[in-house]
């Protein structure tokens, strides 16, 4: 198997810089769009052999250096009961959000084989499909970002009620962060032992939040739930709070071997700030993919270079490939990264 | 009058640190949409008695140090020929966005007394309000941030148009941003000489470009901005790069007396980047003001102390005003910084 991706999550000596994108799995590939036409994008999710199917495409056609399970980040949110949808050009909604105790009280930590086996058995095909190809990695979302899903309802803009509950009636937004907390914890647990080889934790809303507050109703339950885990699993965790830069030393204390990176921040000065203590994951600005091959391969040398003298560099995009990218681009990206970064 | 605002733009002593709110003109307050309810937005806008009127509220409501000139970002890309809606929940839209050199040619560079003559009327109707109370700020968007409206046709979430212009088009990108530039230049220097007594430019997508990308296709147009405006005023210039706490070292050459932070950014870190270069204006998350009062309190202590050793410091929001504010927080929250910094 090529391990490049797992060698360099822990620092360890690489031929070259493994690559893989979020999203990867997505819309930009006509393999996707075929599977995922002929279901809704939550029955996706729910089977196996169809959301295996997806996860492989990229391993398959774009030759990136690591899978990423096929899922979606409020699967378990769900799970805990809390009734979602997707709506057409609306995002995710929880028709009913979490404003009060008993709101709270109602939500259930649920047993990840009973209630998402789908994720777990999704997992257990991808180890075998995979075998002698490249590692799997699993995932969550973090309890912050999860949070703001529930008390909003869905997406949000600026995050008022979650912000209201945090500030204004902290014991109650603890109570729900605890719950989250515990089912995500749990739910990694289950993925690393169906064979998950590295686990991503995604903070997509972290970076709403003021250092200070991210310090205080953020950070400590990504580090409760990457302590949990240390005592169960050795796999390498990546936790990636985009729009983060101001949140970066900060969030090299969250245990994690390795921190993602958006693309706000130049990669030499985010190795500045971690100093050896973890390995970094991005950076290339998703729209990057737009243009002219010399014109992508100069931003790829660049940021190579600029990550040179990281602990460990896995490369990325600073946010999910984009609906629009042509394939052949993100093929030519993929294989830049590989060949520039060989020694 | 209160010179406290432009004595602290200038890095001279004050007697308190003087607040203002970015958009407090604006709907949290009734007295604002009583006026509202009688016009369309656009209409509140090129009427000078009402959009004089609802500047001088807050000042007189609140009691904040500085009033800002009631507009938007966007009338200077109508003056330019491309026709404005704001649509109900949708923002603003440009139903015919600049795609190409064509569509840039037929954009024009406007006379601001012939086009805008009601912004200036507006400014010059303020000054007398306003002569014995606090100085006015008048303001433009950067060319950058204003370009994004013109190429997506409105608001964006990835800006990939832009962006594909910029990375894949740029001698059209350039001749489209010098078009802006010369219009925004232009209009800051008429709003100088009606009786605007500082400036802010408002790049409110800053923060979507990573450094190198903001240093070449954004930074270079603010700086030409205030170098001209340096020829013919000496108002304080105020630049505020949203979302931009990596480009604040960059954003320290543009030439601005102050620079604006959004409220991601401990102000004491961005106190450290710009090194008494600069006078610094932030940076109190907006929904902080939905906060118990000893809450408040609290957090505008934090900031005082994170600014102290700032060249100067003007209290702010990190960014607009919420609607749903309670004005009577707004109020609590103006008092406190003006009681809490008094020496």
């Amino acid at each position: 198997m090529n391990d490049t991706f797992l060698k360099a999550c822990r620092g360890e000596q690489v031929d070259y810089t493994p690559v893989w994108m979020m999203r990867q799995a997505g819309r930009y590939l006509p393999d996707y769009q075929r599977v995922r036409g002929t279901v809704t994008f939550l029955e996706l999710c729910k089977n196996p052999e169809l959301a295996a199917e997806v996860t492989l495409q990229p391993v398959d056609i774009i030759g990136v250096d690591a899978a990423i399970l096929f899922s979606d980040i409020l699967i378990p949110m769900e799970a805990m009961g809390s009734p979602l949808e997707f709506q057409a050009n609306h995002g995710p909604v929880f028709p009913q959000p979490v404003r009060s105790q008993a709101d709270v009280d109602r939500l259930i930590v649920p047993d990840p084989e009973e209630t998402m086996g789908f994720v777990l058995e999704t997992i257990r095909i991808l180890r075998r499909e995979l075998e002698h190809k490249v590692p799997l990695i699993g995932f969550s979302g973090a309890p912050f970002t999860l949070a703001t899903y529930l008390i909003e309802g869905g997406s949000s803009k600026f995050f008022l009620e979650t912000k209201r509950m945090m500030f204004a009636a902290p014991a109650l937004y603890t109570s729900l962060l605890d719950k989250i907390t515990a089912c995500t914890s749990s739910y990694l647990q289950a993925q690393a032992k169906a064979g998950a080889q590295a686990l991503q934790i995604f903070d997509s809303w972290a970076g709403v939040l003021a250092p200070g507050d991210y310090e205080r109703y953020a950070l400590p339950y990504v580090q409760r739930i990457i302590s949990d885990l240390r005592k169960t699993t050795d796999v390498p965790i990546i936790y990636f709070a985009n729009n983060g830069a101001t949140l970066l030393e900060l969030a090299r204390t969250s245990g994690a071997d390795v921190l993602g990176l958006d693309w706000r921040i130049d990669i030499a000065n985010a190795v500045k700030q971690v100093d050896g203590a973890v390995s970094l994951q991005g950076n290339m600005d998703p729209c990057a993919l737009f243009l002219p091959h010399d014109e992508i391969e100069k931003r790829v040398t660049r940021i190579l270079a600029g990550a040179r003298n990281a602990r460990g560099h896995i490369f990325n995009l600073g946010h999910g490939i984009l609906p629009p990218t042509p394939p052949e681009n993100a093929k030519f990206f993929v294989q830049a990264v590989q060949r520039l970064s060989r020694k």
